[in-house]
């Protein structure tokens, strides 16, 4: 079974918002905190869902390495956060499975590159493209200590820099840090 | 955008049941008649409802065939139709992608079977197993001619027989004819 999230952005959570920026396409309206929830809060100036799932691309020797550092989240320490809401195009999405994989690894090696990373920066990728009435394709959520923000900065330059994020036709990025 | 699909089964609807059966795991209530509408009806039975969704497992060559015989809902003459529920098991999904491609197309050939009765049956697949609170993974629909009736149990008889179908642990099947 799906574990659905809730991102509710407003004027009260348990992260504040240190930076909202739109990187292309249609922003968010402007909140100063974000609260991750099991359930939607009426009171948010929006709120984003979706779904962890299984896994679309990784295969069985990328799952091994991955399964080898757990994505934890609520790292003693990991006070920084970000939600970057992404659209892909319509012509990512008609492609088949293969030439997808094709862009996403072979050209792009989005999961090599995040790999690198996975000591430093937790994440979780929450799928809401088949959600009916979804805004975004996914919800991607990052948790890392206030000492790798720089490490997170160059996992985020890199992957933008891709083939892949050629499909992208919507970002949104939120820093955050722990409410006290 | 996902295209929301529903199956109202209940009293009345524009399909009438034949036959329903639980090949595996838990049954469904008996209804008499499911509609299949774009929302849910409050008076029906039950609803399962999914959304169509980016193909998974179909490659670049695959879905050239496909897309050369594009699947037609309503074709005249199609009075037939089949609702087949199914779940897979948590194993089929904890593995990645390759290793479910390897079960589905390389031992199972689920693609090249069902490619050979594309003329003779309409389909489509819905998915469900990312809505929150779904009872089943996929929602599968097939229209049909009476006289092809027996090349559509030749395919069920098929896919039944597959390694693939080894990780199914929850199948309905309702036969239906078109509510005059």
């Amino acid at each position: 079974m799906a574990e659905a999230i809730f991102f509710n952005g407003g004027a009260r959570g348990s992260w504040k918002v240190t930076k909202q920026s739109a990187l292309k396409g249609a922003g968010l309206a402007g909140v100063g905190f974000v609260d991750r929830d099991v359930k939607v809060d009426t009171t948010a100036s929006w709120t984003l869902s979706g779904v962890t799932s299984n896994l679309r691309y990784t295969n069985a020797a990328e799952k091994k390495l991955l399964d080898a550092t757990p994505s934890v989240l609520a790292k003693p320490g990991a006070t920084c956060a970000a939600l970057i809401p992404i659209t892909k195009s319509a012509g990512w999405w008609a492609m088949a499975q293969d030439e997808r994989r094709a862009v996403l690894e072979d050209k792009s090696r989005h999961i090599a590159i995040g790999s690198d990373y996975l000591s430093v920066v937790s994440r979780q990728l929450v799928h809401c493209r088949d959600q009916p009435g979804a805004q975004f394709d996914f919800l991607t959520w990052f948790e890392f200590r206030p000492e790798d923000e720089g490490r997170f900065d160059e996992l985020l330059g890199k992957l933008r820099a891709t083939s892949e994020w050629g499909f992208i036709e919507r970002e949104v990025e939120l820093r955050l840090e722990k409410a006290s």
